[in-house]
């Protein structure tokens, strides 16, 4: 095994853990938090829970709502003039994965200026960010545990990867409670998301035995109790998808992704399509491109999905998949790319592959993918 | 589950990782770096390996030598003083648990003041110490990751456990190679100290799935590898441990420990025995005592070191208890007290008992433990 790092924020986990905010900020040297979140949140009423709580401890706050899924360049930049202008220092923010990529954007700005493009890709970020506590409202993205940000450059129309260790937020709060609040359709959006991450980092080229038995509980976690959360929507079976998110995050920050999500970045800033929705139609069709380069690791998964071995690790692995394909198909989700993109605009994903093999993300893939490759795999999944 | 906390250090693992000490020191803003250690790391080499990697990076440093096994209050008071007298600023420490536990117990007095004693127990440290890097020199102690430091109070005669998350270093180097220096005693006593803090991690009341996994995942890595490490003291075993004692340490530095460790203080204030020489010895007598309070858990340790299960949860952990007292009688180790302690000291056993029930540890033991219980125990293992 090469040299590994992992990096993950103090995490405090479990029901009720919001009502930590406002001392956390504190301990983070807080004056005047820069809080962050989005008209949904704000509509569900945890931005108005969490300004109580910082109430409460007497912490002051100035708040930026300007928060739309998948951010985009300029919302970032107007966020960091807004953070200077106010003379805010500690960022809170509360959301999916789209208020924390903000919350992480506007930091990065903050403190190093420049445009959100100038640090695409891995460890571009030079300066210290301002103390960052997040907290996650959904059971998938990870961002509040992740070195991972993701931020649409418009011009290019392209999900920008931005991956550095100062974007892990010093303090991740994981509260189930909020879940209660989320429909039936983000909740399964948010487990697949966090499944995809779960798998990508089993079967990434810088997987570490850290990451990887956070890999494969979360995995575990997501087969079992996602199809419970959904029916019955207990808060018990909520906890286990959040106690999920939290190891699938730990394992993809630390792991990074492969092909998948190179796809679902271009796909996602061209088509404004969320990961959730990419994951379900791609993820196994690049596991069985991946099949040659990654045979063992794949039958580990299937032994999980599973629950048992069959006769060769290649009958496991695939077996595994078709698992997981049956796993998707068994909730109300695209599983073909025509669903999601009209036939007209189908030439373009010609460009989209282009983009996605130089993700970051591709570059720890198990299995080279040439755009051509990637292209390949679209044309399967159509 | 009730809230839970899990808070770990930014880790660097691998063969040579012992490279990049310099780096983060100067990461961590070092202009003049604490350097402590002891003879023995002195003596295999690895002082003046570590000098050099800082002189390469162009780090200043001042060396402290002055560690011994079981670190005592005055010499961290005095380690204290000679970091103030120097104006130093970024504590690095290599060796084992004594060198780390002193560089942690100077820290918390250069930047809070008073004497060590003050800070016995749980989070009772107010002011930030200085950054520190932990490079460990053996898979055991898990200093270098948890938010534990173990100082002897030589008036009182015990081991003070102080337990607070700023205790949790900056950054933590662990390189396996590092392990090729260490005598066979050593590496078995060190992995069993890892063997023992994933044990009672996992039986903990404080026990959250992001320590379980932690714990679970060592046990099965030690009982795989430490008998081929001793046979072959091949690094890929070597590095098993390492990955194990890592794992072990992320569990019981969040999950706190047991009755077993409460005992292994006291007893090891008392006797300056080493943890690794205490556990075989009363581990398993611990576990028996815990049966009732703990069987499903102890059940999950059982088919770990089986690899299978039996009939009912309590004969697997029943079996499971069996097969761990048979691998510790396959190494050359002592199994009852009596090997360790004269029959003329036996009749301390009460008082170190009545210390033992006081210990922060004793209060996350699965059963409730008198200091009359604890002796009972102490009494079956003589």
């Amino acid at each position: 095994m090469n040299i590994t790092k992992f990096a993950i924020p103090e995490i405090i986990f479990g029901r009720g853990s919001l009502n930590y905010a406002g001392q956390c900020a504190l301990r983070l040297g807080a004056r005047k938090v820069f809080l962050v979140s989005d008209a949904g949140i704000e509509k569900a009423g945890w931005v108005q829970r969490l300004m109580d709580i910082l109430k409460k401890e007497g912490v002051e706050w100035i708040y930026y709502p300007g928060v739309t899924p998948n951010p985009r360049d300029v919302q970032v930049e107007q966020g960091a003039e807004f953070y200077l202008k106010n003379g805010a220092d500690v960022i809170v923010a509360i959301g999916g994965g789209s208020a924390m990529d903000t919350a992480k954007g506007i930091a990065i700005i903050a403190s190093n200026g420049g445009h959100i493009r100038d640090y695409e890709g891995a460890n571009r970020v030079s300066r210290p960010l301002p103390p960052m506590v997040l907290i996650t409202t959904t059971a998938g993205s990870g961002s509040d545990i992740s070195q991972f940000c993701i931020i649409t450059d418009v011009k290019r129309a392209v999900k920008m990867s931005i991956i550095t260790r100062t974007l892990v937020p010093n303090i991740s709060i994981v509260d189930p409670l909020i879940l209660r609040t989320k429909s039936e359709t983000l909740i399964i959006q948010s487990a697949i998301d966090a499944l995809a991450h779960a798998v990508e980092a089993y079967t990434s080229t810088i997987a570490s035995p850290f990451t990887e038995m956070q890999s494969l509980k979360a995995i575990d976690l997501i087969f079992t109790y996602l199809p419970r959360a959904v029916e019955t929507r207990s808060i018990d079976c909520l906890e286990k998808l959040s106690i999920a998110a939290v190891s699938a995050s730990m394992a993809f920050s630390n792991a990074s992704l492969g092909a998948e999500h190179a796809l679902a970045h271009s796909l996602g800033g061209r088509f404004d399509m969320r990961h959730g929705v990419v994951h379900p139609i791609l993820l196994t069709a690049v596991m069985r491109f991946n099949l040659d380069y990654a045979e063992k690791k794949l039958a580990d998964i299937g032994r999980v999905v599973l629950n048992k071995t069959l006769d060769s690790p290649r009958e496991t692995a695939l077996a595994g998949i078709e698992r997981l394909e049956a796993f998707f198909a068994s909730f109300n989700v695209s599983l073909k790319l025509r669903q999601e993109i009209s036939e007209k605009d189908k030439h373009i994903l010609k460009s989209i592959c282009k983009t996605a093999v130089n993700d970051a993300c591709n570059l720890t893939n198990p299995r080279p993918a040439s755009w051509q490759e990637l292209l390949a795999i679209c044309q399967e999944v159509w």
